[in-house]
């Protein structure tokens, strides 16, 4: 039988995907520092392994066949979702998947050595390369799914968005957020001014910090029997559902950057963690997309974790741990700091999605070639000033270099950042309706019904329909950006 | 070509085996607790990906057309290796591996049951049927490779190795033991009588054990960028060569059996972290088999960490993180017990080899069938009397059911410990006679030299020889038991 064919292929590549995952969280973690050349190569071998058999021709004649046998209906939402994984992954020559590599290893590799010193110079032509590329790749993704090119290329990431959606959509909340952040930063000052910052500053062992996050975790409904809280560098949320593996890195002289990241991670983990046992090897079973998933982790980090009336649960379990005694007044306003800055990574919940939008914006322009690249330094410089009131031209470092996504060839991802953020605050609205008393629950630390209507909307979804699908089965609308331009206002204004 | 086809051949089966050996390593030491379905899942689809693999059909082609291509001399041994492996690997029907594998996995279930409760009688049936299974394995093998069943057997684990050269070794081994057994505890209890047993207990945080344990790593030669040391149940040496997994297990208590637990699995990482760079993935660049693995890890424990002179350097280290003043007359008497038990595993290096022996005789009878599996208790008990004057008669736990090789289908496995004990004091003795300062170089923490030996004529080695090649190659002549015998004569004897 075909399907159980396809069962075992499954099963096949969910192994080699969990070696993949459990060596890549133990490269970050435990790796000794001279066992990097050969993890490298290990996991480029498995990698090459997964594809191979991912794209194996035998797999499209199973497919074929399954689909005329007699089917329930999760086998058959495991099957389309089995093919819509397949053609995303063969729509491209061999070769041109070798080439690939080998172009964005090289263009990263240069964007490393360049990005500190702002060498703008010396990385153009490798970005040209990569540009050049995509636009080869677009096209080809395109041609095989009947899709626009920046649409075929957004459907790796998060299948069913289209830009005829978003479109609209970023438009209003551009708009509103050039207008807003000003509001937002004049009701901000006029606070600070009755009441100055008061530095969150102080001696965290973290051993302390560590003990917090881990109560934290476990408070928002995090399964410690199904995941572990650890250190790296730069902190992921890794590992496989039945282990996820979250990290973080900590500072001794603060605690709220480590905590907040904590958060964030957790909402990651929260769903990888409740995702449906049963087609845990099927992709069916698996994570919907990049934007699915970052509005679990901002709907940790946001709507639950700098929402006030959080802090009255939280603020107590950190006073314990830390030996603190903070006063909400005091913490609140690093809690909701909004600030204009240049980097992305750094920018707060008013000002990120201008980020966002500027290279959404972009990319379909390098994409279609309204731009080039060597037109990149100005035409970033012009969308800062328009968006954020900030200038970046003599400074490349913060300006379009800053992001890895480019060099290393991710076109299409960006957007998931802050529809993740817009699906979040819908879904929040969309509790609130049935469960008015969602705040109060929070302010006494009761996760459980907040939880409840995650897991039965969205974590049990997991990808048995496409990311718009999933949002309008959830929340009964599709993408509306009112929702988190009301969060704004109320979080932020006058 | 052919030798292309095979090198990324290798490359694969080593990805995975790189894989496979992290995961193990995690799941001992960092896997959550609810992470061991989907672990054990994985970790057996990759091991069925493995032999599916290694025993493809087209290996046998590519091994045949390589052999008439232009090779050097180290291709040509690699070629023979991965020979050597196919053939051992695809020697037993596919039905037999399936069968092998259930019958034996039902047998050690059931003895991880029965063995608490020293449950013979319903644990007999389960070792009866493995016992079955493994007569007709080793035939098969024996059919295949040419070899008598027992030596075809011990072929997997230690590659020239013979029941004909064994055989005389063992026997002047416990012709001498079961005479040098009473005479060495004789001794001891004259000693302690005139010094009586000073206990090593204390109060000793892991932290500090674990700085000393470190200490003693680095000093004796481990490569702390290739390798790190973490804390398991039960300890092992796992990892890859480039990253070496050592663990261990403290008591706040005692801190010796850690410290030479460490030692010990310090000499296996050792071995692995300095086998040749070039030929990693191929089966000739791969540590020889368990015998030389034994012998390198009782090198350092016994010829250097059980070594009186090497406490001239030790003790101090010892002293300084513990925080002890310890004096060598009353830390020698415990690194060298002596004492006879009925458990393998808790036995010191004078007894040790007679437990040995006793499964090497025992596992001959039962696969010839001189016995059964139901002789077992008493022939056991007989042996038992015979070499240590204990009987087991009484407690089937702490006799034939102690151990997990049988119960789990790893026959021919035994002598490799006490092959292990036997190579590593030749390799000592060779080197004491070309450098005859080496006590004084290692009491002065010097390790340089023993090593360089050890690398030169082991390390380096890897698996482009034989077993007993490689033994007679570096010392200059066969498995000659005096060399042992003279070890424990002069530490233990009159
Ligand atoms: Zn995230
Ligand atoms: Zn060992």
């Amino acid at each position: 039988m075909s399907f159980a064919k396809l069962d075992d292929h499954c099963r096949g590549l969910s192994a080699l995907d969990h070696a993949l995952s459990i060596l890549g969280t133990d490269e970050a973690v435990n790796m000794a520092p001279g066992g990097g050349e050969s993890r490298a190569e290990a996991m480029a071998t498995l990698s090459g392994m997964y594809h191979r058999q991912a794209t194996d021709p035998k797999v499209r004649d199973w497919l074929e066949a399954a689909k005329a046998e007699d089917l329930d209906p999760e086998q058959e939402i495991a099957i389309g979702e089995l093919e819509r994984s397949y053609v995303n992954m063969t729509c491209l020559p061999s070769d041109f998947v070798e080439r690939k590599m080998r172009t964005s290893m090289k263009s990263e590799q240069l964007w490393r050595k360049a990005r500190p010193k702002g060498d703008w110079t010396s990385f153009q032509p490798a970005l040209e390369e990569v540009v050049t590329m995509m636009r080869e790749e677009a096209a080809m993704r395109a041609e095989v799914l009947g899709l626009a090119p920046y649409d075929a290329l957004m459907e790796q990431f998060d299948p069913g968005n289209r830009t005829a959606s978003i479109n609209p959509v970023f438009a209003e909340l551009k708009a509103f957020l050039v207008d807003f952040v000003p509001e937002a930063l004049a009701v901000q000052e006029e606070n600070l001014s009755r009441r100055p910052l008061k530095p969150l500053s102080g001696d965290y062992p973290v051993e302390r910090q560590k003990a917090l996050g881990l109560a934290m975790m476990q408070a928002v409904g995090f399964d410690m029997n199904h995941g572990s809280l650890s250190v790296s560098d730069h902190p992921f949320c890794g590992g496989v559902p039945s282990d996820v593996r979250m990290t973080t890195r900590y500072r001794t002289d603060e605690f709220l950057p480590a905590l907040m990241g904590i958060l964030h991670e957790t909402g990651h983990g929260l769903y990888e963690q409740n995702l449906p046992k049963d087609w845990a090897h099927w992709p069916s079973g698996k994570a919907r997309g990049m934007s699915i998933h970052e509005s679990q982790s901002l709907f940790v980090e946001k709507q639950i974790g700098r929402n006030p009336t959080f802090w009255r649960f939280a603020l107590p379990l950190v006073d314990d741990h830390l030996k603190e005694a903070w006063t909400m007044e005091d913490l609140l306003p690093h809690v909701h700091q909004v600030k204009r800055g240049k980097i992305r990574v750094d920018a707060d919940e008013v000002t990120y999605p201008l980020h966002v939008i500027l290279r959404y914006e972009l990319e379909q322009e390098l994409l279609s070639g309204a731009i080039e690249t060597k037109d990149l330094p100005e035409a970033w410089d012009a969308k800062m000033q328009e968006s954020l009131g900030i200038s970046t031209l003599d400074d490349p470092q913060n300006g379009p270099m800053q992001d890895v996504h480019w060099p290393s060839g991710a076109f299409g991802y960006f957007p998931s950042y802050t529809l993740g953020a817009l699906m979040a605050a819908q879904q929040w609205a969309t509790i609130l309706k049935t469960n008015p008393d969602v705040d109060a629950q929070i302010g006494s630390g009761d996760f459980d019904q907040v939880n409840a209507w995650r897991r039965d909307n969205i974590w049990s979804k997991a990808s048995t329909a496409s990311t718009p699908d999933i949002l309008r089965n959830a929340t009964g609308e599709a993408l509306n950006p009112a929702w988190f331009i009301a969060h704004l206002k109320a979080r932020y204004g006058k």
